[in-house]
């Protein structure tokens, strides 16, 4: 039972494969990530990644050399979500900060269920989320780290539902009244409707008294602030006063995810709440004995763990304590700045150019445009043209992808056929990786 | 906007801060982590904590050398699951391909929605998960990871819902009937009934006829195979036989948590399905058009985010698929045989000893116990027997904690004062841990 047999290796064998790997990985997977001159991707068709990855698990176990190639081929053939010119999602770039504490996150491998296994952890989300509360513009309060977004939203639902209906937790569902929940258009919000219920936007207050003469109680409003396509904004007073007129949750709790602009690194989302009323410990204590005894020798009420639906649950706040330790608020918003400028930027270069036209105007970060290719131009009244123009982009995408070159998204949205969706946040960007951006468009682009 | 100024450092200070953390983070939280000379934790109050962690979030960002210290103080004030006498939950010890593979994923900052951006991760996850339903028996079916066991068991509840009822996703909740969930008495799963309604423990068939007669539809059906405390085994053939009788899903589908026993590190949970009609993504599927394009160039089934009530997630079957590369099945299936020789080994010495009781006859690597302190021996009849010894319990667990040498959980159960539950996971464990474990709770408590 010594160490070293048994289909294990010792301790010392296992730094020394993690202090390689580490150097492996520092190269592939940060250094070479973040460098411009190498490709964003390097796109392999499924059947030829599978051949090439041997992702098949065995019986037996592989040397040292072959676990480091692997290492290796692993970064090689994922995306480099780190490079400056990966723009297809609502994260990019890399901060080297947030990244130590990911690393220290994962050796101390903590659940964050009580302060007597999570110390230090326990006092510091509860910092985190006490400074997010403040910038959001509330001096009290309530909240907890959550495993994405959605995540969070759904907690926000099922705490307003709790808070509506406190007998749904002792009695079950079906005491509840029918509920309704509403939400603006182009909202990630769906996820959740998949477990709580049905979707029903526009034109809120007039739906609200619509869902009431139809037997139904609404308990939840949703706005957005930057939404997942156009980065829009929601009229966020107007919503709050109409739901607190009508006694429903909306300004009473927050979903904010640091993964994404600034740059934690995946996953930090947080869910923030105004109750001072231990609402969310009330609403999602189990009581779990063999965690939270009663009769422990410390303030009990820091074992905050009961407060989640989760049971063991990642940290996810020292990551993002890290890098604001490196940088400090005036940091943070100093990359906000940048990337509201940037932003300015892109959007000037681009309406130089012939071929390129916005959506709408940005509100945000989030710059929605199609490309135009010379044989379309001036077409505009042609009956196929927007047929024509809804395929331009994903051609232009499947090119970019295949050469490596970059990568963005694109999508339809409200009747409006394809277009990209560049999104700019990463403070790593500069003048030079945009224009190339546009450049890169045309180059793809104007044969079509 | 170049790097190095705006509050944000560049590339080349970002990698070195990288490196020297590095070698802290092996250092502190790694090889002195593991280090049975070192502690388990280095115990101080919430206040004093506070103070010395300094954690409050400033303007200002801080030097390198600063930053270096503050990960060196967060490894220290931690507690070291990694320890060998660390036994205070249901993961311990540490491997180091598995952190290998969680250093990547974290550099690499993947979030696991398409083919597109996880070309490697969609693939791998198939294949790791395709390779764990066949251990659970089933040769097809489908699954997905998710963050952590009770969020696997949501999963199963609301897919279950889906599955007895599909229009609650189109139409919502209030067309579904009352519903009735069983589940045995010991469980974890009382996190999901704070979503989804009560739970209705004992006697399952007899439940069922009561429940329907009632009004309610019995729809799902919870059995547990290794219980928190206890380690105890439902009938799980005796239970499938009574709610395929009944209709209801159970052997439907299998919550599995790697991080647990196998050592995967935190998050790696995973739920599966025997499923074969893409029920998962039916139930979960938003249809985002920003990520699930239908006019793209590839095998768009690939694209299997859409199956997680999660938009952005994180990459969890990489830990798992290289340390499985790194010791095979093989490896893997040594270490649960380890993990119960050593059980048995700590039993046979446990019943050896004056004043060691154990709670029942563990039936899995769980070994839940007393110990009886020298003053309450032969006085089992005594009327304050049960008061004094459930006392006995905390002040040993303090006394361990304030002197940093091993962590072990207590609770009371089903009418039982509090004892001790003992979990024997770690391949890395010996003899003298277990011995030492043993001599440690007389020392602790022999005073009582």
């Amino acid at each position: 039972m010594s160490n070293g047999v048994n289909g294990h290796h010792n301790s010392s064998e296992g730094e020394l494969f993690l202090s390689e790997a580490f150097k492996v990985i520092l190269e592939e997977a940060v250094h070479k990530a973040t460098d411009v001159k190498e490709k964003v991707c390097e796109w392999k068709d499924p059947e030829e990644l599978r051949v090439l990855m041997d992702l098949e698990l065995g019986d037996h176990g592989e040397s040292h050399q072959q676990l480091l190639q692997r290492v290796r081929d692993i970064a090689r053939y994922s995306v480099k979500t780190n490079h400056p010119r990966f723009f297809n999602q609502l994260f990019a770039g890399v901060d080297y900060h947030s990244l130590t504490g990911r690393f220290l996150t994962e050796a101390l491998n903590t659940s964050q269920y009580t302060y007597e296994v999570a110390p230090v952890f326990v006092l510091m989300e509860d910092v985190v989320l006490r400074k997010l509360r403040s910038l959001v513009g509330w001096s009290e309060g309530d909240g907890i780290f959550c495993p994405g977004g959605s995540v969070s939203n759904m907690y926000a639902m099922n705490v307003a539902r709790y808070w509506a209906f406190p007998q749904v937790k002792t009695q079950g569902l079906w005491t509840v009244p029918r509920l309704a929940v509403f939400t603006s258009q182009e909202v990630k919000l769906k996820k959740c409707f998949c477990i709580f219920g049905r979707m029903i936007p526009e034109d809120l207050e007039a739906k609200i008294v619509h869902a009431k003469s139809q037997g139904a109680v609404p308990f939840f409003v949703n706005a957005t602030a930057g939404t997942t396509v156009q980065g829009a904004f929601d009229p966020l007073d107007r919503i709050a006063d109409i739901s607190e007129r009508n006694g429903i949750w909306m300004a009473n709790s927050c979903t904010w995810n640091p993964h994404k602009m600034l740059m934690a690194g995946l996953q930090c989302s947080v869910f923030l709440m105004r109750d001072t009323t231990n609402l969310l410990m009330h609403c999602h204590c189990a009581n779990a004995t063999y965690l939270f005894q009663q009769d422990k020798f410390y303030d009990m009420s820091l074992d905050t763990g009961d407060k989640s639906i989760q049971c063991g649950r990642k940290v996810d706040c020292l990551k993002l304590w890290l890098m604001w330790k490196a940088i400090g608020a005036q940091g943070l918003a100093n990359r906000v700045d940048i990337a509201f400028a940037s932003t300015r930027y892109f959007v000037e270069e681009l309406k130089k150019r012939e071929g390129f036209q916005v959506v709408s105007e940005p509100q945000f970060v989030n710059v929605c445009f199609w490309f135009i290719p010379p044989s379309l131009r001036g077409k505009e009244n042609s009956p196929d043209y927007q047929e024509k123009l809804a395929k331009v982009a994903p051609v232009i995408k499947e090119r970019m992808v295949k050469k490596g070159s970059m990568m963005v998204g694109y999508q339809p949205l409200d009747g409006r056929v394809n277009f990209f969706r560049m999104v700019i946040l990463s403070p790593q960007l500069n003048h030079s990786d945009l224009d190339f951006f546009l450049d890169e468009v045309e180059r793809l682009g104007n044969d079509l």
